[in-house]
């Protein structure tokens, strides 16, 4: 486990030091994976945040129910992320958006500017809404919701657009004030049809 | 458990309708605290969500070691949460804030303009970093890691204060977001000398 | 008049060396309020400006007419102070708020949050347009004015809602310029009923 | 007194209708500058609030000593009204700093970007000073007071460049408000060599 | 060709060191301004950016057809320049306005602030377009094209603005870096009826 | 030239309408890149300006001479174009940049949060100036370019760096204005080790 690079600026157990809950995650990944993403090395090194973390990221993402695809739930990841100018998450969400949407290039669309992406209508207002929760969640009011409402959202979709959003802007502001570093591997992944 | 005032946008199970794990938590803070605040009601829509938010909460908050007292790390939540316009949680973590500091005042202060709060040198740098994880953690970088070490901060002190300040960035996204009311407990809490 | 804490940058006058019209001022208001408002003290160390601002401020919060309550007059000061970041004009005027409002949650709602406050859809109005007035007065027009007469509210209504919002943007600069720090008796004013 | 362009939304009263103070007010600086600057007219639809502006416009404008020129404080007038995007008082006083300036680009040059304008190292100070008052006051600390007493400023200059900052901040939120005009006279004034 | 006062940052050529046609261009400009603005002087330091700027320049400037007048261009770059706060634009360009619109007072007034202006509604709404392309171009949409079309541009008018908006955002941010300084002779122009 | 989804908002003419010199400048470059840019059949719309901005574009980052490399350029226009959310340029440059800096990683690092990007304090100080001149070229001053002075940079760089973030800034309103759209070719162009 040990990197040319450094994961963070904060120092990365050895695999063997860590409770044994969090290294079978760990291996978990890397064998569904092959590498392991460097958000749990960097939160390894707190346990318990790092069961908190990934419990909240797991109720979030892997949630059954509801109307927003993985494809969907990945989109705000990155559209909200970039607004954050979080390296980690863009990258290593992206690469998710592409894979879940089978489409390699509108996780740099939505990255760059969600008004010019390859996006359905009811997507522009998914990520209109978690661009305000991103950055002006006090000004949201009733208009927003009625807004999504006349897309088909239901007021639960609301929820999630909006934890989604509010978690993974937490995600963003540690990944940047611990210099978290995306795996190289992400970069390709979902590029390149197979 | 009928509120005159709603909770927050989302409907709130009734306490027989929980999981065991979280009527017995919210049944513990209604005994600690004499009610339950708000933030346990509308997050028990979500039991998957409550714990992992409760899990993270008490692993940033309660966390033994560290040079960060309790009145620091509220602190560092009215401060952030202000900033985000979060009416739930200035009046809730403000309440704590004056009950660990002993002071009447220094929420206010901290709420309305750091700058001017009757805090420390190193509780001004405290602030200062957390701000900048609030709104614009993108910019972070080793100027800011040493003028927190300047006032005597440790790297794992600088780590709980960019967590603390996540954490809450979250909590306020999705307060806004869902319109969640603070209890009218939290008003006066902390204010009148006993 | 010794003060433990600095009412602001600059020194105060003894009393005794104040022109008589302004020691009369600052005896009847401690008559009547109990304490020297530092805003008193603070203005006392130039006379003329003294007495225009207290002409001001009486013409514009005690003038008699107009649909303005004197509680309307201090939410829209205690919204837009927040704005400023104003600690004195926050911590003072909200205490007025508090009374005149006998409502002791509404100042800290409309501090924080004016959207979130349990207050009614005219005043909403009233303190969009404040806020407006306060951060980019530049853009108000005819559609402002529109929006505020839909709520009840005649011209003269909005000549006071503007001149209050930019009488204490000039006050809140001024305090916050000089450090004028807010007497200790305002922060429990009419959070306790009596 | 009719106007072929309004002087403002509001209605102004015939001068025969006026308090007599603020008739001859009116008449004396329409003797002195050859006609009445729309301000005059303007509030005087409010005589109380007319009498407080003036007495305080005169209090920092005319006040004698401290080390600020007439064309210093205009200078600070113009910058900062432009930074407010307030016509009337940029049109007006960028007038008035022509002539006390004697120099016919000043006024354009501090309106447009005081950075590039033909100033002296102290003035630039005192108007990066003026800059941060009007747009961000709740960030003015020691730092600030200690530029400014490094080009020679007193404290005391430091309340004058704060109060006019000030006060011009209300004036041109009042006059964007309500839609003040400059006369059309203000417009080529100390443009043309005599 | 020697300056009192630089024109830039930069060294200017001699005349008789420039290429020919540049030199060409220069004294043409000169014959027909009775002076040599600046911004030809400062860009022959480079001649083959001078060439490809002043080409697009007569491009977008010179335009035949298209409902845009000489005045509506260069009401388009004063406006804008304005909030790019560049110096020389909005000197030269405002000098320019004020002699195709015939008008001593509109340079002032949409420099200041367009929405005060005594200016069609249908230049509000081009100076509003323009305005949004200069400082918030990824935000432009369907509905500011259908707000154009209301006030009767055509499609390619609406290139037009955007384009003319492009290339004097590009000016100003050289205009800025270098320092560019407007030429004395500019302030005047326009403002003394003949 | 036909394409399943258009190129910009306007129409493309057909290639055979092209005045020679254009149709001849666009057979080059597909003849060179085996596709040709969206950017020059956006443009291609009117031939003069095609022409005025290709001449400017090539004598910037076609430049002979100076310390910026090609990848340092191509690095500006990516990490500008990315502030300024132009969808058109990211793409586009972002692929000239890794294949220059024969990097797959530095164009989505510089994109997203230049400083995390791996690159040297020199390239930072480059995009650190290029971000200013973006975003705030009216704060442009001395200090800035010490900084770049004193990473090795030579005053003809600085004028370099300034004016392709000045043209690019052109290039991404007019691109963002007339929702011009990258060739799906870029997304991948440099990404995949051959």
């Amino acid at each position: 486990m040990s990197t040319a690079t450094p994961v963070s600026r904060f120092p990365v157990p050895e695999l063997n030091d860590l409770p044994d809950d969090i290294r079978e995650k760990i291996l978990a990944v890397q064998e569904k994976a092959g590498f392991v993403p460097n958000v749990f090395l960097a939160l390894s090194h707190r346990p318990d945040e790092f069961r908190a973390f990934f419990a909240y990221h797991d109720a979030l993402m892997l949630k059954e129910g509801g109307s927003l695809s993985k494809a969907d739930r990945e989109m705000i990841v990155t559209a909200t992320s970039a607004r954050n100018g979080c390296l980690y998450c863009v990258v290593a969400h992206g690469a998710l958006l592409r894979i879940y949407a089978k489409n390699p290039q509108v996780a740099d669309q939505v990255a760059i500017n969600h008004r010019k992406a390859d996006i359905t209508p009811r997507q522009q207002a998914m990520l209109d809404f978690a661009i305000k929760v991103c950055l002006d969640s006090a000004a949201v009011g009733d208009a927003d919701y009625e807004a999504l409402r006349a897309q088909g959202f239901e007021d639960e979709d609301i929820w999630d657009i909006a934890s989604i959003t509010a978690f993974f802007g937490m995600s963003n502001r540690i990944a940047n004030a611990v210099s978290m570093r995306p795996n190289p591997e992400f970069y390709l992944m979902g590029r390149v049809p197979r």
